[in-house]
Parts: C-alpha cells; sequence; structure tokens
C-alpha cells in the first residue's frame, strides 16, 4: 500500500508545529466536511470515498524518510518531527453511510480528535472525498439520461492520472454505470470490464472486412464492431452484416454489436438500425459512444437515435461541465473543561458562514417514506417523532412550523474509535444498490430532474438554530 | 514503485490477443501521439509528463495476480497469457523534449515497435501526457495573467485523487508556477513548498490577535498571516499590523505578507495596502486566494489591485474552464516486407483524418530566431536549408510557397531503443527553464495572448502532402 502521509497541504504542518509547540496538541476539536454547492446545478449529490478514507486513516504514519525531507525544510521543532514519527491518528470519525445521498451545508464527515491528528488528515480526506462524489454525482446523471440503458466508462485516457482513472471507475460505478474499460479497475474493485476494439485493430489489417472477420473468430460470442474507421453506412455497417451472415450463423452464433464513435451519431444510428434489422439482426446493439455526457445523451434520445448502450469517456471522468466538487474541512468545535465550544466562521460571504457545534444530521421521512427534509440538532438533543415537532428553515426563521406523521433517520454513523475501525464498511456492490434504492423510493423526483431542481430543505431544531445565532451574534461584537 | 501494467483499456488485451492468437504481434507498426486542439482556444500547449511515461515503459510487467485475474476473464488463449506472463517492452519511443511547445496535429510522441507493445501502453501513454500537458499548459496562463507576481499551487483538495494533486503539482511547476503547497510533490520533485495556516488555526485560538501571535511568535522569518476569518478590515488587518508592531519588531522582524481568502479581493487589497502603508509596512506581503485563475487574476490586476502573489487552487489543478485534453494515440503505418506503409484514419469527422506514415516533425525559425511554423516531412526526406525551400499550407494547397532564410530543428528525439533508455531526460528545472526560454525567445507573443492567439502553421513538405493525398484517395475508392 502506499503510504500518502505526505499528501497534504504544507500547512497543515506548520500549523501542528505550532500546536504542538503550543501544547495544544492534545485538544480534542470537532472538524465538519460539507460542501455548499451541488453541481451541474443539480438537486443532490452522492458520496463516495469513504472506504479509501477509512483505510488512509488506519495506515497514516510517516517513514524516515518522511521526517528526514520535513527536516530539512529548517522550521518544524525537533521534538514536533520525533512526535511525528509516532504519529497514528487517534481521533473518530463519523459519516454517512457511503452512497448516501447528500446536500449541501450538513456535515457528512465529522472528525472528532486531538487538534493535531484532526488536522494532519484534513487534505487528503478533501481530496478523496471531493473525487469521488464529484463522479459519482455526474456518472448518476450520465446513467439518468440513459434511461435504463447500459453506460460503460471509457475514460482512463483522458483522467487526470492514474489514481483519476482508477477511483473514478469506481465513483462510476457506485453512481450507476455498469462496467468500466479499466482494466486496473476492474481487478481491483471487480467491476464487470468491457471492451472490444480501436481504429487500430481495423486500420493495421487495412481491409476492414478481414478485421472484423479476425475478431469475430476470435470472440464469436462476444462480437461488438467498430463500424467509423472508414464510412459506417457505406463499409463499416454492411461489412458487419457479412460477418453476421458469412462468419457468425455457420458458427451458430449472433452479431451482438456494432459501435459508431464519430459522426452525426442521431443520424447514423437510426439509418444503423434500419440496415440490419433488415437483415433479420434485430437483436445486434447499436453502441454510441464520442465525447457523450447527459446532455448529449438526452438529446440523443429526444431525436429518437436507436440505440442499446453508451461508451461515456472524458466527460465523465473529468466531471467536464463542473470539474469541482468543493468540500471544505472547517473546525466546528474546540473542547474546553469537558465541553465541546462551538466555534463558528463568519467570513467575508454570506454563504461561507459554517453551521457551528457539536451536531448531528436527520433525515425526515414523510409518511410515504419519502425524504421531505434534512434536520440539523444539537448533538443530544431528543427528537421526538412519536408527536408533531418544531422546526426552523433558516431561510424564513420567523415562521413557526412543524414536522407530522414523519419519521427521522440519523444519517451519521460511528465507523473510527480511538482510531480503530468500528463499524463494518458496506461492499461496492451494496453502496451502488443503496444509491438505486434511495434515488427510486426516497428521493423526489423533482430533485433529480436537471432543470430547475427542487431544493432539498436543510431545515434546524428551535435549539440548534438559537444557539448559531447566538454565537453570530457574539461574533459580531 | 506501483505497478501499473493493468492501467490500460481492456480493448487493448482483447485487440493483443487477437494479434497473438493471428501472429501479427511481432509487426512492427508506427503510433503517434497528437492532439487536435489548443485548450481554452490558446495559440500553443506544453509537452508535459514524458518523464513517467518512460519510467512506465521500462518498469511495465504483469504480476502472477494479473495474469490470474485475466485468466479468469475467460476470453484470453493460455499462450497470449504465458506471453504476457514474459512481457516486456521492445519497441522505439521517440519524443519531443518534455517541456517543447506543442501543436495540433503533430506527432509528439511516436512509438515505432512490434504491435503488441505498441498496442499495450497506449493508454497509461495518454493518460500520463493529457494529464500533464494539460496542467502545465493551464499553470502557464495562469502564471502569464499574473504578469510576474508569484503564483502557489494550492490545488491538492480539487484535484481528481492524489496522483493529480501529486503529478498536477509537477506539471504547474513545469508551466512556470513557483511554488507548491502539496508536501508530496515538494518530497518527491524537489519543488519549493510553501503554506501558511488555514481558517481554523484562527478559529481555534478564537482569539485572533491570540492565533496571530502564536504564528507569528512559531515562524518570526515567515510570518504570513490569514486576515478574513472575521472582518479583513475591522479585524484581521488590524490585528496583523498589531502583529508587527507588538511581537515582530521587538525581535527585529518584519511581518512577511497577509492573505486574503474570501470577499470583494480587488476592493480590499486596496484598502489592505493602504492601511499597510501607513503603518510603515510597504514591505508587506498581500496574497489573495479563492478560486482563482486566468481570467480573474487578469481582472483583479485590470482593476488595480494590489497584490504580490496568488494561491490558485482548483481552477489550476483540474483546468476548470477545460479539463480535458484530447491526446489520441493512432497507427501511421505498418511494416510490410521492410517498408512501413503507411495508414490513414478517415473517420466521419474530417478533422479526425490523420496523418499518415512514418515521419519527421522540424520547427522553422526566421532569421531572428522566431519559430514561423511546424514542418512534417517524410522520415528521410533531407531538408536543405542553405537555399530556399518549398512547402505547402495542407488549408492553401494551391498556393506554392517557400522558407527563405530559415533554419530547422527536428523536434523528435530517440528517448528508447529495443526497450531500453538510450537519452537523458531533462532534470525538472531544466524542463521548466526550457519552457520560459521558449516562450520568451522562441514563440510569437501573437500566438501567447488570450483572445484570438495566432494559430501556429503546421506545414508539410510537397511529398509528405502528396503521399497523404494519395493515401487519401485510395480509401475513399
Amino acid at each position: 500500500m502506499r503510504n500518502l502521509a505526505m499528501l497534504m497541504d504544507f500547512y497543515e504542518l506548520t500549523m501542528s508545529n505550532g500546536y504542538f509547540y503550543n501544547e495544544d496538541k492534545d485538544t480534542r476539536v470537532v472538524f465538519d466536511v460539507f460542501f455548499r454547492k451541488n453541481p451541474d446545478g443539480g438537486g443532490f449529490s452522492i458520496f463516495a470515498g469513504l472506504e479509501q478514507i477509512i483505510d488512509y486513516i488506519q495506515e497514516l504514519h510517516f517513514t524516515s524518510e518522511d521526517i528526514q525531507y520535513l527536516r530539512e525544510q529548517g522550521i518544524f521543532h525537533k521534538d514536533f518531527l520525533t512526535y511525528l514519527e509516532q504519529f497514528s491518528f487517534k481521533g473518530d470519525l463519523y459519516a454517512f453511510r457511503e452512497g448516501t445521498i447528500m446536500y449541501p451545508n450538513e456535515p457528512v464527515i465529522t472528525i472528532v480528535a486531538p487538534l493535531i491528528d484532526a488536522q494532519l488528515i484534513e487534505t487528503y480526506l478533501l481530496t478523496q472525498f471531493n473525487h469521488q462524489s464529484l463522479i459519482a454525482t455526474k456518472a448518476r446523471r450520465i446513467k439518468c439520461a440513459a434511461q435504463g440503458r447500459g453506460v460503460s466508462d471509457f475514460g482512463a485516457r483522458r483522467a487526470h492520472n492514474v489514481d483519476a482513472a482508477l477511483y473514478g471507475a469506481r465513483a462510476c460505478y457506485i453512481g450507476g454505470v455498469d462496467s468500466t474499460a479499466t482494466v486496473l479497475a476492474g481487478q481491483k474493485f471487480g467491476i464487470q470490464v468491457s471492451g472490444t476494439m480501436a481504429h487500430s485493430f481495423v486500420m493495421y489489417y487495412k481491409d476492414e472486412y478481414l478485421a472484423f472477420q479476425k475478431y469475430a473468430q476470435m470472440y464469436p460470442d462476444a462480437t461488438v464492431l467498430l463500424v467509423d474507421t472508414y464510412d459506417v453506412l457505406k463499409s463499416g455497417v454492411p461489412n458487419a452484416i457479412r460477418i453476421a451472415k458469412e462468419v457468425l450463423e455457420p458458427m451458430g452464433k449472433r452479431l451482438k454489436g456494432v459501435r459508431i464513435d464519430s459522426g452525426d451519431l442521431a443520424y447514423l444510428s437510426k439509418k444503423v438500425r434500419v440496415m440490419l434489422d433488415q437483415e433479420g439482426l434485430q437483436d445486434c446493439n447499436i453502441v454510441l459512444s464520442n465525447s457523450l455526457d447527459e446532455y448529449t445523451i438526452s438529446s440523443l434520445i429526444l431525436q429518437g437515435a436507436k440505440v442499446d448502450s453508451f461508451g461515456v469517456g472524458e466527460r465523465m471522468i473529468t466531471a467536464k461541465s463542473e470539474p469541482v466538487f468543493g468540500a471544505v474541512y472547517k473546525i466546528a468545535a474546540v473542547e474546553e473543561d469537558g465541553i465541546f465550544e462551538p466555534r463558528i466562521k463568519v467570513s467575508e460571504n454570506v454563504e461561507k458562514i459554517t453551521n457551528p457545534g457539536r451536531k448531528e444530521v436527520y433525515r425526515v421521512y414523510n409518511k410515504d417514506g419519502k425524504a421531505i427534509a434534512d434536520l440539523l440538532a444539537l448533538k443530544d438533543e431528543k427528537i421526538d417523532c412519536s408527536t408533531s415537532f418544531s422546526y426552523i428553515d433558516p431561510k424564513e426563521p420567523w415562521r413557526v412550523r412543524k414536522f407530522e406523521d414523519c419519521t427521522v433517520k440519523k444519517l451519521q454513523k460511528k465507523y473510527i474509535e480511538n482510531g480503530k475501525k468500528v463499524a463494518e464498511l458496506d461492499s461496492l456492490e451494496e453502496i451502488r444498490a443503496y444509491v438505486s434504492k434511495q434515488l427510486e423510493e426516497e428521493i423526489w423526483e423533482e430533485e433529480q430532474r436537471f432543470e430547475n431542481p427542487h431544493t432539498h430543505y436543510l431545515d434546524m431544531t428551535p435549539d440548534y438554530y438559537h444557539m448559531k445565532m447566538k454565537l453570530l451574534e457574539e461574533v459580531s461584537k
């Protein structure tokens, strides 16, 4: 396993050195991971990356080479470096279950740990959270646009390096994508791999029919032919049909599919469908690829493109339309005399004000099982669902509101306690199934549309709201 | 070192299995790596990632676990798997020097290798080339916008996972960025690391003055204070000034800088400059950060923002405005009876037609040393600069044109021969210096502007042009 201890921003170390020097290193603090905006103007996001975060935290240590490098920087206290040499994470981690549908401004992960422990893990936590959540959320949009058709991840060559291809494939799968072309992701995560031929295969043999023939003889049960190397309608598809008739049918096999990777995909797919059907190849699938995303896929389907599945590359693996997931890691409380005192960041931008303190996040369901809001409460506040209960919408705090006939579910669970894993993680298949289940059963369709989706409510209990307001007043003084 | 053999698209293996079965595996072929469009509508791109590509090719091998995984897929020939188990790359790699300014449609890397060898390395080559070239090119744009001011990479937490942070920092440095916050990149590549404090440091101590005081006492020679946790003008900067007077000056030290990370950066920086200057802190730098890129930086400077350096995060490390670098890997020739026969891809899209054959790329310089065009020639064609020589601009092939008073430079160099490295690579510092040298001395300013840059010419020798046209005619028949 790679040692990723040094994947951190330098300021984590300059601050920690300061905390160490000032004897603050053992003070317990609370940090929350949250984000401020769903990508692509969407109505929700998908939480992904938890497994890698938990692995990282448990493995975290500094090698003697790491310490030597830090010593050479000439600014760290000798005793701090000795401390780092023996460092392992000693705090607690609470998090949503991986695959949970998540919304802005709620703490998806909460770290309760000694100050230095909490500070040192910031960068990796955010990198992993941001990357995988970004891609899982994007992949879901694309899978949703495909309206039940297959989607395969073809993105490795345009990913932002190896990890982006590998963990990106994992995140795509969580988002609902069916398979990946990236062998390493198949090997490491057990995701179904798929892939047939590139243009180079056809060009190598020069003669398209010959290339198709060699491929079909090799893979008679899985012959998918790339038909756009020379001319889709005049050469590629006629040759593919000949292969079906002359090579596969005599073996008792059927042509599985053709793939079109350039040109006007809507037009070509309709023409190709007719050509195949006329030859009795109704069961031959049409696969489309070439810079697709949720918008082009929606448009193709709207135009009546005849398509059975999509190969999606660069625009999914980089989340091209919005390639940044902006989760942050903010201190929310500091332990003073055994009590977690809340901290708030006011900042120059109103939207950057944080939700302070140790808290609990609930998802509130109506009697049909639909998630109608998320709710922030003080950590040990009792939520009594047996009767109606008050809440405050922070955007309209003057109104009195009540949840009636509702149930609630705690979203955070403790995964690490005193540095040790205390809860089992879901398997990748379970995570993926959980995403689907929530979107099919719990999350409003109105939050899932692309245009002007409904904004999920993040409400507060009156006690939590008043704590926050009091703190804001204090800080503004 | 991580074994990255399995970071490939599955079709590399299905095709290679086919080549093996058809006894084509040892046929030598030529593949070119090229791209079709500079990102962000720019006039040039920067080639980065060569060192990692060469390391990968030399290390490439399949472990027994890899072979076992492939065997389980149930479609690969037993002898092919045995062959893979003993596989090492046996071909040649030609490439531009890393850091070379490059343009669309010219072969930046050329692989001449047995067919399977050439096919198997496709995905990793493209991933590394695309990612690092993307970020280096973006970073240069940002550095250029900063007009001589410092730029530091703050991007790790928004990078697309660990490798994107690490190799992205390398690419930023190649592009001209001055330092990185990513410790791992400092350790691995010797890039200067930088970093001071996060909001959490101020929030932990609650009292901003106290937090600043602790930081200044710890790092009196490098005190850069983050002034926007509560209120820049009313709290952050007044406290920073007090630190300069009360903590640093008594130690004979100066306040090195303040950083503003939110709010109206143009407005605030001007106000802050006045406040600092009035207190005799003219030497205190102002650092700005918060979702910056070449456009916001240009705008800040245009507005007269008072700024000495920029911390640039998400928009550089993800190349947010255009996060895909679209380099491709296309077969250009196949050896038949000792001669490389050219191959061409016609496709449904005219712009996807490839440049066929084994070829040489030259950069053509005028007598002032300015690069006026790049030139594609047949591999063994003689270019005689002692006299004027003809060329064809493929966009206007009917005109007769001549280069006069010019010199040419071959852009590709052989780095790997029969699988072994045969040329030394430049150091990271040399690569970075080479980028600057070209842009300052050789590349027209008109190609470097952001709006409607001059399009660099890619010309062809008459012999090369006619070979391509002949091939196109043959294929269209």
